[in-house]
């Protein structure tokens, strides 16, 4: 045993590669131990466990800095600086994220990172401020072939390549991105592979960088040689090393995809330790749009590397042929490419997460919502109850997405409300519209729901009541409906509103609330700054209606408790409830 | 004269190649007919005129679809798709705008353009919907060397490269960007001008892509003769022409970079036609910040593509040195290089357009304040009075800057707040910081403005009065100013504050104002929806407090007239006055 004795890369430097090897070895059982016992990410830590074993003993953190990509693949990174006993000690996992985090480890994490095709931009930064301020360290970026081909990451190397100074690319390529790879890129690379590095057409060359290539990915010998050659050169250049995913692990070689990430699983056959059970919207909408894109021959459904997210595995893709377009992880590419295809005539419809969309900003606005063309966007995972890393958080999308000018974000509340706006949305040619796909709980309807969506900003009034008014948004309606219920309890006969817009203010509505109303409540699973309920806030401001907004307060958050968050922010059902009548 | 002759594209098919030399010149006088007495982009139409003369002969729009990017070279298309009165005709200049743009004509503009790097993604699309539709025509993307720098190109030719099918990308290569083009990928293209497209290495071959080379790229002969060899080619191409920037007129060509845009001028010797005057607040940044570079030797100013944007001119960025980074047009490196450098130790400072900056929203959020790392944003044009085309309105900033968790965005009212601002958003190491420099006239404090401001989200009263205050943000302060003085007369004594945060509430100030408040107006020269006012409505909304917030409705804007926007949007001071006063 070597990981006992590592405290930080500075033990390593003493081993052989012999020894070094049996450290690779035990660093891999300590991420399959943690991954097991705590889930995570498998296949990307696996397979770059030598290289990082090579990379300590090699360059000398945190004097040279080294930046992950994602962090996907720096839990080997974490054992070897200091936080082994989060992959060894099943009682100190909670205590490590799956992510870069200079608030974990400020001596050997550069940044918070969690999105991808960000590290040779941000190690194009601690060049040039190297440079400017005079120092000489080697700058290490670590990318992944599946990163490689986000819009940032092209930007990186451009500019890595002008900046000329010491910068050292290790492209880790496991031929894989969390699904296959797609991009004309991924034939140079294979080529690359194919010829030992040696084919004449070179993409990172094209970007004006130097470049070498290790087969043996996962041979520490071979990789420190390699990196022991780079190591102070005085120019970029590319380490190109192909790795294997899953590496050491047979269920995560096999099935590279099912095991990119996972949830806690037994070591022996890599079954499930708590197999879900329940409902899932995503599940269900996923399953809904493999059916409709056999009834509507124009639907094509996108994915920018996620296709796992709306749960299009490898089988549902292939039977949607030319329906479905993976175009890698690329969101600008995701919404562009679904604003003209829309403009074409095709109903294009580009599902992602709500924090990945925060990429296509400008695409939202310019490629898309400036043109009105009628593509569908699915925001995913936009909820308190989401993902919680620090970097994942998805409940900032309305802020993000409702002012957009043209742009209609809708916000169902139930799964036949949900089916009902898709299918309105994907059928008709006159808005770009985003739909906030419910992330929490899996509710039905059990009345009806509307069909034709395009009156804009028509709130829905599921009762009419007096004196208080509660618009409950999206998967929070169900939380308005008991709020609404305990009050009535309470002798308050309340009005109940589901908005169903989140990009507009139904006018008439909300004027004539003012007739027998003297609060309005709104209640929303997301950011209160620039959230729906400031916009009845702002409506309501020059009027005698008093407004209270529940929702959740700007700040980063990181692994939160969810019922901890609620009662912070005043969102449980009791509170909501004691708010309201505290004003009436 | 065969301009006369051509109303559609069709009338250029029976010409012969002499004809159509002839048919260039007299487009090239258009178009500098136009930019003499209009305005308007000027080199990239004049290099790209023989292009666009060739492309309409060969192939069949609109049928086969065009999609220019950024549009900056779409006059001579527009002067032979119907609309070249608004080029000869000085009277009917106005009804033709900058850029592409389908309102003003859908048959042979496929989408509203005036942002880089997105004809390639969105030929993606036309690409992708073409063949799941069963299509046949040719989808043509134009694109510039400037704008290949941008994520979203690569993006768009990885995806093209997938794809696979029919596609031809003209890429325009004038060997310039809006200034000299920065970035790894140029050294490339240099080497396949200089072997005529035979270098062994190419970096559109790397991304899976067909490949030829025009070296005379303003011969319509040559030019016709490659368009011809690639109609409805099977698979993607790139088509690699070699253009001079400014070509036919000297002054263009001779200082490229000064007339890639040029307000109206003579054309005998190309000066000014109404030499401006005036202060201009951006204007004094730019040479405040190239004194400051000699003095704090940490600093770097960042550009992406447009430092003539914060006038740092060739003279200024070759003083600058090392101390100065243009990334090319890839505003996301800019951002992550800038939070990069910012860990690093070192003062960067980023100045863009909040147009451009809507492509860096998750790099402001990911890399940047999730980071916390204290880089400094400069956020230019934000004001109803800046750039109104279509695609360049920059008041939505509020709306997308403000809510990003750990961003403080600070809106100085002078020139002396905005430096003192900038000085110590540069010098301290706490926060990131975007700065919102005022783009509506240039005002001068006549007291001391405070030099601290790390305690975030205090206030400034210039005045305490009772009964209403008024919140006026950034450019819009003298407005605010105005109102009270108006109030003042009519008998109320105002309260006047400065909030100098976008990003945060002052809690005890507005819990303060309602012991002899009744109102709080907020004015702001930007968005209603998501803007500021709306933080200040919903912090009062369950008081008595009423609110009123003043600033622009969201929609579209195209080439609005100012005043009658103020007017529309009760932003005159007599319409906030009035408003005011009803209220009370």
């Amino acid at each position: 045993m070597y990981i006992e004795n590592i405290n930080s890369p500075k033990d390593l430097k003493g081993l052989t590669i012999d020894q070094l090897n049996v450290l690779a070895d035990e660093v891999r059982e300590g991420v399959l131990n943690r991954v097991s016992e705590h889930g995570g990410h498998v296949g990307p830590n696996l397979g770059f466990t030598e290289a990082t074993v090579a990379l300590h003993y090699v360059f000398n953190a945190p004097e040279d800095k080294i930046v992950f990509d994602i962090s996907h693949q720096s839990y080997p990174h974490k054992m070897l600086t200091g936080r082994k006993e989060g992959f060894l000690d099943v009682a100190k996992m909670d205590g490590i994220s799956g992510y870069s985090s200079p608030l974990e480890n400020p001596e050997y994490d550069n940044f918070e990172v969690g999105h991808t095709s960000t590290s040779v931009a941000l190690a194009s930064g601690l060049m040039k401020g190297r440079d400017v301020l005079g120092g000489h360290e080697n700058v290490i970026a670590v990318i992944g072939d599946g990163s490689l081909s986000g819009g940032e990451a092209f930007e990186g190397l451009d500019t890595v390549g002008e900046i000329g100074t010491n910068a050292i690319i290790i492209f880790n390529d496991n031929e894989m991105s969390i699904s296959e790879n797609h991009g004309g890129i991924y034939r140079n690379l294979q080529e690359l592979r194919e010829t030992n590095g040696q084919a004449a057409n070179n993409l990172f060359k094209a970007f004006g960088l130097d470049y070498i290539y290790v087969e043996e990915g996962n041979n520490v010998g071979k990789l420190v040689e390699a990196f022991q050659k780079v190591k102070d050169i005085d120019h970029p250049i590319v380490v190109h090393i192909h790795t294997e995913k899953g590496h050491g692990y047979a269920p995560a070689v096999e099935n590279k995809e099912g095991w990119h990430y996972h949830m806690p699983f037994n070591r022996e056959d890599g079954s499930l330790k708590n197999p879900g059970n329940g409902e899932n919207m995503t599940a269900l909408l996923g399953q809904w749009m493999a059916e409709q894109l056999k009834k509507d021959p124009k639907m094509v459904c996108i994915a920018a590397g996620t296709a796992p997210a709306f749960y299009f595995d490898k089988e549902r893709r292939e039977e949607a042929g030319k329906q479905f377009i993976d175009v890698g992880i690329a969101e600008e590419e995701g919404v562009a490419i679904a604003s003209a295809m829309a403009k074409r005539g095709a109903h294009p419809v580009f599902s992602t997460f709500a924090t990945f969309l925060q990429r296509t900003y400008d695409q939202l606005s310019q490629d898309l919502a400036v043109n009105g063309n009628p593509a569908v966007i699915n925001v995913l995972g936009s909820s308190i109850y989401g993902m919680n890393d620090f970097t994942h958080i998805c409940f900032f999308d309305i802020p993000m997405l409702s002012h957009i000018p043209n742009l209609v974000y809708l916000a169902p509340t139930t799964y036949e409300e949900l089916i009902a706006m898709e299918t309105w949305a994907i059928q008709q040619e006159q808005y770009s519209v985003a739909i906030r796909v419910p992330a929490y709980g899996c509710a039905h309807s059990l009345e009806e729901v509307d069909t034709d969506y395009s009156q804009l900003n028509k709130y829905k009034v599921a009762h009419r009541g007096e004196k208080v008014a509660v618009i409950a948004v999206g998967d929070f309606y169900q939380k308005g409906e008991a709020v609404v219920n305990a009050l009535a309890n309470d002798g308050i006969d309340a009005t109940l509103i589901n908005p169903r817009y989140l990009s507009g203010e139904d006018e008439a509505l909300l004027n004539d609330l003012k007739k027998d109303h003297q609060l309005v409540a709104t209640i929303e699973d997301g950011s209160l700054d620039g959230g729906f309920g400031e916009r009845i806030a702002r409506f309501y401001g020059p009027s005698d209606m008093k407004v209270i907004n529940f929702g959740v307060k700007k700040q980063l958050y990181d692994r939160y408790d969810v019922n901890e968050l609620l009662r912070e922010n005043h969102l449980t059902e009791e509170q909501i409830v004691a708010d309201i009548k505290a004003i009436l």
